[in-house]
């Protein structure tokens, strides 16, 4: 109700304007997933700060700018999480590490591959771009996760100072096929200080990426019997 | 106080019934480490549980076998800790995994000669046991850790599935020379269901075994000039 009250209120705005993009909003399907969690606030938020027409537009621009890249790199993560099960590595987890939207490396979870439990696949995202880069500090780094990451992989995003953390399904997706049960407890660090003193930007997909993140699990759950019913 | 008292208690339960082992625990040292935290606990449970002379000095001996073999294993983990620093391969941690009573493996820190941000001292170990038992679940081995583990690899343990954990310093010693700081929280886990309903045994080392294992950090800091202040 409080989304479709903004939405009227946003396209009345932009259509008073005659703002050139005003088709690309009331395109039915990109209007909600520009409404929706955070972007519903980045709009918010442009719209009383920017005075002038001109303003408004670039900045709605930008912001649609962030959430297509956004989206393709997710979409990579995604694609790696399918891999992983199609290849037989590890369960159906991918990890994207971008530094100035160039994808330094794309991996998935390689546990089985690698005989090793702490090969999820952020944590080999991590140490691949490491290595390629030659550091341990990643703070010009951003990673794109296909689920929402285990304390593990969290915190090993938090060791290699990533600036920006962005993520598909949530947990309880990956929960849901017998992922974590009662061992890997999902919201063990969410509402703790550990997660939200995180010196990193957060941010969950919404709309459409989030679905197709979700999907990886339902899609592979057959494929990987040590984890389906 | 109420340690001496039942200090008092327990030896002149154990001089009325001219337990052999008498000498043994009334050697002052000896008694005191026998008479700390869970140590008391494990006593005074023995005490209140065993009837028959006999079941008590078993058990009292059994208890000493069990404290005797952490703290050979801790300080093989305390060695490793001087050793990474010493080699320049990473800071001040050490880890030796343990299968029925024989050392897996027995690591260190290889953050900057792995330049991977995850390869701490318990992440390594799992890593390394696992390759030499080629297998990802290492619910028949123990890991003794120098210093209480950080998030990542406090998961890294569970998901492991490993039966025990025996660490020697408290996660504030290592903050306290500049370790982990405001990024990593150390209590981060600490009263959180994450922590508490993990599926295995933990011990914090007490006693002399825990000094040992602090006076690593303020031993090692000045050879160690990213976190020396």
């Amino acid at each position: 109700m409080a989304e479709s009250m903004a939405c009227k209120k946003v396209l009345s705005w932009i259509k008073d304007r005659g703002i050139p993009s005003v088709d690309l909003y009331t395109d039915c399907s990109n209007f909600r997933a520009l409404l929706v969690g955070d972007s519903l606030r980045f709009l918010t938020t442009l719209l009383l700060t920017f005075k002038s027409d001109e303003n408004i537009h670039s900045s709605m621009e930008e912001a649609n700018a962030v959430q297509d890249r956004d989206h393709k790199f997710l979409r990579r993560a995604v694609e790696e999480a399918y891999k992983a099960v199609e290849c037989g590595h590890g369960g159906p987890f991918g990890a994207v590490v971008v530094c100035n939207d160039e994808v330094v490396v794309s991996c998935h979870n390689m546990v089985f591959n690698n005989t090793d439990p702490t090969a999820h696949a952020e944590v080999t995202a991590i140490r691949e771009a490491c290595k390629k880069l030659n550091r341990v500090n990643l703070s010009d780094c951003e990673i794109y996760a296909s689920c929402e990451p285990c304390p593990m992989c969290f915190s090993a995003i938090q060791f290699s100072q990533m600036k920006r953390l962005v993520y598909g399904a949530k947990a309880e997706a990956a929960i849901a096929i017998g992922f974590g049960s009662d061992r890997i407890i999902a919201d063990a660090l969410r509402g703790t200080t550990f997660y939200q003193k995180a010196n990193l930007e957060i941010k969950r997909a919404d709309g459409n990426e989030a679905i197709i993140a979700e999907q990886v699990f339902e899609n592979t759950k057959d494929k990987f019997p040590i984890h389906s019913k």
